[in-house]
């Protein structure tokens, strides 16, 4: 498949009005997953962090029955190989809207599926890890809207944007307040000695699946991670970093910008626990 | 007219795709303005303000010309008595994109014109002011956006969802640091005996195109407005504050949450020398 497919309202029509208030405001949330032998995975912890977003800007999410409804039209329509490993993006807007800011009193929530190919990483970015690149823009001091993966996403835009250079996966964010938040388009995990950290995300950021599914794998083997602000020469002094999305999965950091950083096996030692396999081999 | 119309890039079609960057990262600008006798009122003070906001999100925006042709086609299927009098919003998102933050090599610019009916407000705003509320939602300091009418407006949602007292007009926006920085929908001046302020917009807010048109205004006339960062207690303090935007025009601010102000007839002023009437007058 190269070709990029969706649904709307359970839909397989052209697009979405412009007065939906996902396009005028950004009002709504999505989420980004793998699609794999036809199955979502992770779909319990994605509904569950749909709905923890909803909820957080005053939405109600669709029922998962109801949403897993639609996916299914959506994906009678299939071709039989893109059901093996492709992209799926679920976005959840307030729906239709009068001109103006203020919600409409009765929201029926828009629901819009798009499938696109799994992309084609270079093998390299799971045996020898990946360079970042620190971002000029910052991420703005704003708890409210923290942590939720809606659509207001312009300070990503321009983050990303200002890679210019091959050599960079991704960007590094740090807020305003010179803290390390997150990259452009993943988490990160920090290991010192045997202590396990990650940034909290309680002033800015996307708290991701995959990082969620990390932490609550730590919970499991009994281990805590330190949820707290990190500063960025803790990251360059740290012994492993990693940095993780519900796509390509789980990737060391070999690099800030021009500076190596140590690197172990830490990465491939997680995909294995978490059974989150490379995106060859997903 | 009671319906919504709308222009896809020049075609009268059902809506954008999912895939369009507006919808699915917010990135992308706006404005919204008057249609008075089938001419967009003050035209090119929105367009050199649409030119400026594409820049700072390194969008190139349309030609003039390109976007008068598209409007005009748009408005040849209009009812004639919708051309009298009705409210456009001009939506300019950095078109269609893959899947990811990365701003595609080319772009090609979404054109989208929404035509609404003109809002019907209450005689008594003009002539006796209007009551704002203090929002509890905070405007995020990040002057990277600030200034800009872009599409993330999830803040400004949030801060409208708030208002839930009929007796209110609108949201007064603060910052983190308590600064007043606009109302949700609008922006503000205060007089303080002869001397005219509006709160500074390099950290947050949208700078509005009536805005613009009273500071050209004021300077015409040789006196300087002060544009500064402003506090509250200042703002209760004024001889007079005005809230004004591109669609209601220019509205004295009689009272913030319980506390009436000073009045005058400073919006009623302003409204006959700029030359921009009450609604009902358009």
């Amino acid at each position: 498949m190269t070709t990029v497919r969706y649904c709307v309202n359970g839909k397989l029509v052209a697009g979405v009005s412009p007065t939906n208030r996902g396009f005028a405001y950004g009002d709504g949330i999505f989420r980004t997953m793998r699609l794999l032998d036809g199955e979502l995975v992770d779909w319990p912890l994605h509904y569950q962090t749909l709905v923890a977003d909803c909820s957080k800007i005053q939405m109600v999410c669709p029922s998962a029955e109801f949403l897993m409804q639609e996916f299914k039209y959506f994906m009678a329509s299939a071709e039989a190989n893109t059901r093996l490993a492709s992209v799926i993006k679920i976005i959840i807007t307030r729906g239709e809207g009068a001109r103006g800011y203020a919600p409409p009193a009765i929201c029926e929530p828009t629901r819009v599926f798009v499938q696109s190919p799994m992309p084609v990483y270079p093998s390299e970015i799971y045996t020898q890890g990946v360079a970042l690149y620190t971002c000029q823009t910052r991420l703005a001091y704003q708890p409210v809207l923290a942590g939720i993966k809606h659509l207001n996403r312009l300070e990503n835009v321009l983050a990303r944007a200002e890679l210019k250079d091959p050599r960079f996966f991704d960007g590094l964010l740090l807020d305003y307040d010179n803290q390390v938040i997150e990259a452009v388009s993943g988490n990160l995990f920090i290991r010192k000695a045997d202590t396990v950290f990650t940034p909290a995300l309680d002033s800015c950021g996307v708290a991701g699946v995959m990082r969620q599914k990390i932490l609550d794998w730590y919970k499991t083997q009994g281990q805590a991670v330190i949820v707290a602000p990190i500063d960025k020469a803790a990251l360059l002094d740290a012994d492993a970093v990693v940095v993780v999305n519900s796509v390509y999965g789980i990737l060391q950091v070999s690099q800030i910008d021009e500076q190596r950083l140590a690197t172990d096996d830490w990465a491939g030692q997680l995909r294995l626990r978490l059974n989150y396999g490379v995106s060859a081999d997903a």
